[in-house]
């Protein structure tokens, strides 16, 4: 971060690139360090439900998919979506254990302000998850007003897929509480690279055919409406936009983002399959995030052109006085190592012990 | 930062102790990484004005001298005698250059959003320090329309203050422009802790002795009147009400702090007269900083027992869900290194070249 051509403030973090296989692509910073996955779980948090035919039980919507692996804006589309699929498990916004806090987009919670409305939990960015977690209780007959305890069956199913998809057995996952109240996983960057990777290809070591249809399914879900995965404005939505839904991506609170980039994008890198990106700013912070996404995609070869000019778009957020003048800005100044595909570093093997 | 026991994120940073003589006492990461004053430079972008006889000129209450070197939470008491200075000018709010932004406090910003008032330039946390600007233009007789720019009359001498007070030359000191829109100085952390230990110490180099009488004065307000220089609830307020108005504090923006201690409170250190701490969060986050504070306040030995119990509640800000619930916290990790006073590491001459 720069004010006047000099250097205000440094922001560093670690960058993962694997392939589905398991290969270590491309690191910068240390690959192996261990991040609360946040939002990035979202797909893996819907899957058991999907896995277990919950799309047609309930008739859900693409939309409605899309928000249940969403970190929304509480913008009207969203909540409206969010009351939807309350409604089909016969839930309202009191059954959400998930709280209320203003909308994400601010235009949002201006408004709710200056009508002199509170903020409700349909506004949580993580309402869709909730909903879905709701609509899993009814579907498999759990309890639903405990579905965000560590010990649910539903959150045990949850921890099944995210120990499968990230690599990590389950008894290595150290869990947190999340923002939202409900369960947060805790594994090496290198994996949460890994099971976007896997989102994106091929059926998964040890994924049931029914697993491997579900997140095929919400993929399909997140990249046809990008709109109901974050909202106007956002970066997630205007990157999948970008590649007209060609590719995945998810940001976590805390710094993280993930990628998952299917084979016919990632032809250029000496790769089979598709691959996954991570990042975690090791501060926490959003505000050089997306500059970093951008940038990981850049030397990768996956930006280049007007697509990578209007990716810089997205993502540019100079430093302004209160007056909006600009007066500073930011930069990326990592480079990341690339590894050949076959190369030793790489593989299933290659975790923290 | 941690979050269920596992570490989630991580800030790092700098620490400076210096002697108002120039040696360093104690420092942690790059004691000379170079920092923007942000607004730890209120003080001395005060002193020109009142060592010109400001104070008498305009009849300024302490209340009156401590906003004008405040970051003030925007509250009725604050906008109140941000007012007041300007109409002992001839100015009003119109007259301010620094932009309007919702109130630091939170519940005065909800208050006004309420009554869906906009939020004027006497919010501004930085509305006192201009409007002192305002009032040194009518002292001195300089254009007060374009006193915000590097290269105004009153800018110049405020940039005389700093260096001399800093150590550092005037033409070695980038300049960029602070979110309030004034110019802002560029220095290393070693040095803003030798201008707090100046502020509390005896007549520096090259002070005239009516600029020793005025940052007297400045310091003497600031500590009598905490509550003017940020406000209900904030750490440097209530800082400052725990050591009784012996201590002075400052916040500055993007991770910044120092502190200025005079000797009786230093007395326990091995050196001669007042000393400065001098802290940058690398990341720019505020999150850590007033706990780093604290942390290094105790590693000095100038927070104990009862007091510093005191401070680390006023510093605690545990991770929270939306719902509430402690889900994490904060802990300091560093050591500072401990140096003799009269080793070869301190000095003037200690300067990164």
């Amino acid at each position: 971060m720069t004010r006047g051509g000099e250097v205000e403030s440094v922001h560093r973090g670690s960058v993962a690139v694997v392939s589905e296989n398991g290969h270590l692509l491309a690191a910068a910073g240390d690959p192996l360090q261990p991040v609360f996955l946040r939002s990035a779980a979202k797909p893996f948090q819907l899957t058991p439900f999907l896995a277990a035919g919950g799309e047609r039980s309930f008739r859900l919507t693409t939309e409605e998919i899309a928000l249940s692996a969403a970190s929304h804006g509480g913008e009207p589309f969203h909540t409206r979506t969010a009351a939807s699929l309350l409604s089909k498990g016969g839930f309202t916004a009191a059954d959400l254990h998930c709280g209320a806090h203003a909308p994400m987009r601010e235009e949002t919670a201006r408004a709710l302000a200056f009508r002199h409305e509170k903020p409700n939990p349909l506004h949580n960015n993580c309402s869709g998850k909730h909903a879905a977690m709701l609509l899993a209780c009814r579907h498999f007959r759990f309890d639903p007003k405990t579905y965000f305890r560590p010990d649910h069956p539903l959150q045990k199913k949850i921890l099944s897929v995210v120990a499968r998809m990230t690599g990590v057995p389950e008894d290595e996952i150290p869990i947190g509480v999340d923002g939202c109240s409900v369960p947060v996983h805790h594994v090496p960057l290198y994996n949460l690279a890994l099971a976007f990777a896997r989102l994106e290809g091929g059926r998964a070591p040890s994924e049931t055919a029914a697993e491997f249809a579900a997140r095929r399914r919400i993929v399909e879900a997140m990249t046809r409406a990008p709109a109901m995965v974050a909202g106007t404005g956002r970066f997630t939505t205007n990157l999948m936009r970008e590649f007209g839904g060609d590719l995945l991506a998810k940001e976590g609170a805390e710094g993280v983002y993930a990628v998952g980039v299917p084979h016919r994008l990632a032809r250029a890198l000496p790769v089979a399959g598709a691959i996954g990106i991570a990042l975690k700013i090791e501060d926490g912070a959003e505000r050089g995030r997306d500059a970093v996404t951008v940038e990981v995609m850049r030397q990768l070869g996956l930006a280049t052109g007007a697509r990578l000019g209007n990716l810089r778009r997205l993502a540019r957020r100079p430093v302004r006085n209160v007056r909006g003048d600009v007066v500073g800005g930011m930069k990326p100044v990592f480079s990341l190592d690339l590894f050949a595909a076959a190369g030793g570093a790489g593989g299933r093997s290659w975790r923290r012990p």
